[in-house]
């Protein structure tokens, strides 16, 4: 039986990408040799790297103004201390609406002074700020633009003279906006575009070089993109595995057309999880992600029959985050509508059974 | 044709270890997912990290003798800050035997002071510094024990009472030697174990904490290790084929039975090296790495002639770095002897037309 994977990363990714990536491992394109055991060097991997790097762009909408494209190695984690490094020279706004966002702040504070513009802490971050402000002196502006965990979602961005930093881990490609508002854009790969291992930097060049730390050579963005995204031997399967993700997204009409979709299936689900008594959703309603609805039974002796259903129609990694509890479906790019009717489905068959 | 492939890295791996990680693409030990869209949580997942972890220690002979093993990101060239950030409190001795070391040693200077306790940089590093003095006072001694570039490796190591760090990366399970006298090794996956993407770090624990700085957290070695090596998302399948690859050299009797293979290889590959006349080595021969043989033709003219034949025979990769020039064999564990024998017949029928 084909599952239903809503896990919430590693993530679903198109079944087109999964085969190609296979044949790749054994054969790369009739070279004789699998994609694994070429040189980064070669001409066959650097123009997977480039073709990558100026996907990420073309699809953002970013093209030929300013920006770089980085594929790095460590993960989204990596960069709560990146950006601190090449950015941080003596105070940025940090907005915490979760988890994520309080780690890159944990981080970014043992480089130097950081501030807490505001915070949805005392509500178990259900909802996302707004109303803020962000001092025109500070050196950059950092939010999270989805919370994976909690499934709240920014639906707008302040704002701001000062360079605006954003980690789109679990949203990036997923939505229209505009991206140029933003200076720095960064996200693991495992959630909308590829297996676990790279993560996508997107930096606007004019905002580096500003900081007077001598920033250690594996750290420092100006190297990486000097580099073409090379400085050191990259992490070819996931580069390669993310580049045919966005061929996809791009053969299926960009952003744009994947926002379609992604709406079709958010508003099914939510509404589900609103019209059906046995449910109720976790996040504030304005503020709710399109990619994590979290929800929970409003009995919670229903909670094996639940389980039992859901498992019998195939549908995995439907369990909340141990912070938050309940279920927590993702709904990333590469999940189709139809495995959001089939939750559906199982929610309503407990309502007609209870 | 199947190719002869000599590439320095990322390189040859295992053909079984090919056609199960290439399976795992498209569906995992029949669990209707892919490995790469599965979360790293779950069972399955944390089952490989665990078994990848044993069986590197299991292999280097340093099971329960006080050792962790991590699966990082971020490639050897991280490891040179990580080594420093949690090891460096005052001042440590590193041995300068090529362009890597050369790397480690700036990094590292960042960070505090750095003394080169020797170096061969005076005659290109195509040799290993002997007879040098590690002060006992020194945090910690550094060395690289195979330079992949220049095709030197280090035969013994000296013996000190600070702790000793030592690159292994292009030379790591290739060959019998006492493993217990380092307290920490790194090596990049893409050479003896790999793809590209994961990097091994094997610390032996008691030489953590010694340092007053405040580690970022995704630097810290205690942090990765508290976190059984997932302190955040790991790069999925580069540790899967890595476990691959060592069930592959456990299977095949281990580093002892691995070891004689090397031995024919290279043993083969020198001698065609010096019982040519149109050839002749770059490195010291005391000092020959088994694994990248790096030498020139004798006559240029020969060049062109020579790259013909070595194309027609399938043989790939055996160009040598820009900074050295010439031709380089790395001749890493998944290499057959049969390889090497088709690159030695190539240089003797060269000999031949001559
Ligand atoms: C919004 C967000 N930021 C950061 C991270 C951390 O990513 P990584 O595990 O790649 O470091 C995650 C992981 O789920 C995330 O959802
Ligand atoms: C001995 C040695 N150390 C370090 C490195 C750098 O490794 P990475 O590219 O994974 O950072 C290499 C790469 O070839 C190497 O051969
Ligand atoms: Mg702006
Ligand atoms: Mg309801
Ligand atoms: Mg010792
Ligand atoms: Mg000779």
């Amino acid at each position: 039986m084909k599952k239903h994977n809503f896990s919430a990363g590693p993530s679903i990714l198109p079944q087109s990408v999964l085969l190609k990536a296979s044949e790749a491992i054994v054969d790369y394109n009739n070279t004789g040799l699998s994609l694994i055991e070429i040189s980064h060097r070669s001409k066959e991997f650097v123009d997977i790297m480039e073709n990558a790097r100026a996907l990420a762009l073309e699809l953002l909408g970013l093209e030929g103004k300013g920006y770089k494209a980085l594929f790095l190695q460590g993960g989204a984690s990596t960069q709560f201390l990146m950006v601190a490094m090449n950015l941080l020279e003596k105070r940025a706004g940090y907005l915490n609406t979760g988890a994520w966002s309080a780690k890159a702040i944990k981080e970014a504070k043992k480089l130097d002074d950081i501030y807490e513009v505001a915070s949805s802490a005392d509500a178990n971050y259900n909802y996302i700020p707004k109303g803020y402000d962000v001092p025109s002196d500070y050196d950059y502006f950092h939010c999270t633009s989805n919370n994976t965990i909690f499934g709240t979602q920014m639906k707008s961005f302040p704002k701001t003279s000062v360079p605006m930093v954003c980690d789109m881990s679990s949203d990036i490609f997923s939505r229209v906006i505009d991206y140029s508002q933003f200076d720095l854009i960064y996200a693991g790969a495992q959630k909308n575009m590829g297996p676990a291992g790279t993560t996508l930097v997107v930096i606007k060049e004019d905002i580096l070089g500003k900081v007077s730390r001598d920033i250690p050579s594996i750290m420092d963005y100006k190297l990486h993109i000097k580099a073409g995204s090379m400085f050191n031997t990259p992490p070819v399967f996931p580069v390669y595995t993310t580049m045919l993700t966005l061929e996809w997204l791009k053969g299926l009409g960009g952003v744009a057309a994947i926002a379609e979709e992604n709406e079709k299936k958010s508003r099914l689900m939510y509404s589900e999880i609103d019209l059906n008594p046995l449910f109720k959703g976790f996040a504030a309603k304005d503020d709710r992600s399109m990619m994590n609805a979290t929800f929970n039974l409003t009995n919670d002796n229903l909670k094996e029959t639940f389980e039992t259903m859901l498992k019998e129609a195939g549908i995995s990694a439907v369990n909340g985050h141990r912070s938050v509890g309940g279920y927590r479906a993702s709904m990333y790019n590469a999940l189709p509508l139809d495995s959001v009717k089939a939750l559906v489905e199982v929610m309503s068959e407990l309502e007609a059974k209870a």
